[in-house]
């Protein structure tokens, strides 16, 4: 017999009455004690979330056993998974240390339930950062001819190393349609601006000019039409006048590896959500 | 029959396995079908705390009575309340008029579901304030000698007008500790100061001197402790070493106001649960 | 013989070696002590501000002279007006009272150095608002027939009344060109969201479709290019994928109104300066 | 002859009349051009800072020269220096490597002008961290006995290596009063709360217990006075009532982080003054 354990469970329907009752139901069946729950229907599309974390000395397999009946009267997709297991993620990076840095300190001193099986770069520069992370790291030059051949790499990677998110870390290419298409849902994209404002290249340069008083970073889905995948994260930071855009660059950074982070904390404890060209964040 | 409408349930009792399923399903037992549910266990103290809005046909007396057999055998206390009725607030005052006209300009925008069924002030300068947003004002001097008959007509008015909630809004009086444990629970004050910090007089006096970065305000249930109440809200602003405490106090009002507003809105929103001397804020 | 006052003196010019030295020195010459100095050079633009406050015996106009003479030397634009004088304002409003109660309270309490000569709007709604704050108000239907005689009516209350601040509290008509350039640098209006995102109409439905995590407010001067003139401030709140429009908009008009007021407190105290399309603000 | 370069000047004094006019003119005198300016001066202790930028083609000596004769008949402390030029910075240490890899991170990327000569632990943890980036790192350890030989070993440090900064990046050990006094006004270090909340140890758990809304962490210069030395910069974080005191910790550690970089960035670049018990930041 296992000792009680933590489990999260996450689902998704469209609404109906009972729904709760039903769902903590298969819990409580199978001997589990909520300690938090969290839910939401959305007025928009109709669409049911909730998410569980349910004390249990059930095992994981016989609680989706439980909810899979459901799960199919209710046209449901749902998720059981361990608390806290980290989630095995692939980061694409190019030359810039910031989000990667941060993100490998946060996994280090434990507060990020990430495993991070592999580093992609399209770059040689962040090599000595991975390895003082004890994170595998492997680059090739990706240009016209060898982008096709670097997003083979990088699905084989994800189908063989069974990852479940990745991560662009100011990877500096633009994905594929194919690969947006292949990753959809499990794919999240740090962009240097406040979303919509500053779409496309040199946000910062953009800000200057445009005179804000805040500069952000949003971190998103990634889907094929750039930077309008679904927002995950935004944060800001109060700037002068008197910054120039390099100097706007250092602050922004700072800003960008916080979003990043907070994102990726929110998808490996299973608090994101699609809904339609929206998310859904249950914290 | 009564129309489709939305109540609100509040519940807190000591932890139980299945306590979830069991509230919910006497929701779905009368009807009901959730469109909200927050629920948080705390492990300081053993409680469980859950919020749940609730579309149904049934009355409020219905679902009442489908909660109160469950509610003895849980040793719970709950409450159900009709969506977004406004609760009924008696506001005290003295002289500063920012955190008054703020509640009863967002009541008046229609943004906070409060009923302000009196004001009393121990100065009558607020008079016209009240006037303008045509709701009761009435003010007697407060001493030493008069202090116990206005906070008998304090509570005469709480009992007389059923008020659910007093709000202190820059009161600059002390309760006593008789009428503060007869408000136990129904009673928010607004502090001045980013609390634990600067307890006590003048904390804008006391911010200046220690040359702080950052002032705030904090809105708080009130106890016979002052300052010490279980904490609602609290919100800062940013200040330079160049703001005299004329600057601070202008600075300060504002996040006072502001503060203060949303411990309101949360409280008549069904939103806050008292966990010891913390809260549980289920939003 | 003038008592010691304090004045506050601006100044814009291109930049030259010398130029603090120099027009600091006029100060001296006059008897003036400096007690606040910000000075900012555009590398942008080559332009250089500066913005004094002086403790003097002297007149106002003794430092005007002082610095005429120096001003046609370095081609600079600059001006002298006693600290803390109010300016003259006019206010454009239409239905929605925040923007429009948080300045005439603010005024009120005297923390923001304004003069509220008059308050015009397109709508009755706000008569009471104005009364109750003892402040002139007129108000005429706009439509295609009647918005040139409305806007004549603006140059001449400007002209009689010597405003010299027009303020759009939530205005909801676009001023012709011909009023934009007429006002040019001395009209300041709020924008409902963090531009560059969401120009135009319905700022909160863009921001909820979007499905933005921070909402935003702009307080900028009024350009012929719509939502495109200089940022003076901008402001954010975070949200939550569960916020209705209707909850959008309500918090967004708290910030709506902190950043207008903020705005116009800078414009008032002398602190926004024109760089080319970006503002400088010393502070 | 020198190229043209660019100079920082601080200067603290009694205020007097034509204090920025004096010392603008003795940049002046030596051809410098002035690119920034800013001025403070104090109402509650009648000093006067300044701080400016100047582009020369004069040496550092030249301008400190000019500066030097002026300095005496004001009774001025006053520096120059070269704006950018790496402060000399000795940073100690304990186990928690936040803090340090913050400051490592910054200085790499170019964004924080220090020098790092020397870190110095109390335990081994951080040994790989400072190798990883190429800084000294030695450790002793600190108990009752070994205690002021390790202190010893700093002031050596100080002495022989030139520090102009030292830094306690979570260094859990209090200084003697005698160091404090050695080190006094160039001595930063990072308090995890919101002073003068949560003084002494285990803040995170007295805010946990408080049911504090937002905790913050605040970098202050060193005195005698525990956590009573001058604060420097401050900033907070949103919590709730379910994070738990290790949760606060992770969340806060991000906070401390930030703040401290902060700080040190401010001293580095000249913009921190001392005015009796407060600082003056000028940017």
């Amino acid at each position: 017999m296992l000792e009680s354990h933590e489990l999260v469970v996450t689902w998704t329907s469209p609404d109906r009455p009972g729904l709760v009752h039903a769902v903590t139901g298969a819990c409580a069946r199978v001997g589990g004690n909520l300690t938090e729950c969290q839910q939401f229907t959305s007025t928009d599309t109709g669409n049911f979330f909730i998410r569980l974390q349910v004390e249990s000395a059930s095992s994981r397999a016989e609680l989706e056993s439980a909810l899979r009946e459901l799960a199919g009267k209710y046209h449901a997709t749902f998720c059981v998974d361990e608390l806290g297991r980290p989630v095995r993620t692939l980061i694409l990076a190019s030359k810039a240390p910031h989000c990667l840095s941060h993100l490998l300190f946060n996994r280090d001193a434990g507060r990020l339930p990430i495993d991070v099986v592999q580093v992609m770069a399209n770059h040689p520069d962040l090599a000595d950062l991975a390895a003082f992370y004890k994170v595998p790291f492997q680059w090739q030059r990706v240009d016209r001819e060898s982008k096709a051949s670097f997003e083979q790499e990088v699905l084989r990677t994800v189908s063989n190393l069974d990852v479940e998110l990745v991560v662009l870390a100011r990877y500096m290419q633009i994905l594929s349609p194919e690969l947006c298409e292949r990753l959809s849902g499990r794919c999240i994209n740090i962009h240097h601006s406040f979303l919509p404002g500053f779409k496309g290249a040199n946000p910062y340069r953009q800000a200057h000019s445009r005179g804000v008083k805040l500069i952000g970073a949003t971190a998103h889905f990634v889907t094929v039409d750039l930077d309008e995948g679904p927002i995950i994260e935004q944060r800001v930071q109060r700037v002068t006048h008197s910054q120039t855009v390099a100097q706007l660059t250092a602050v922004g950074q700072d800003t960008e590896s916080a979003t990043l982070n907070e994102a990726v904390r929110l998808f490996a404890e299973h608090r994101t959500f699609l809904d339609g060209m929206r998310t859904v964040i249950l914290q």
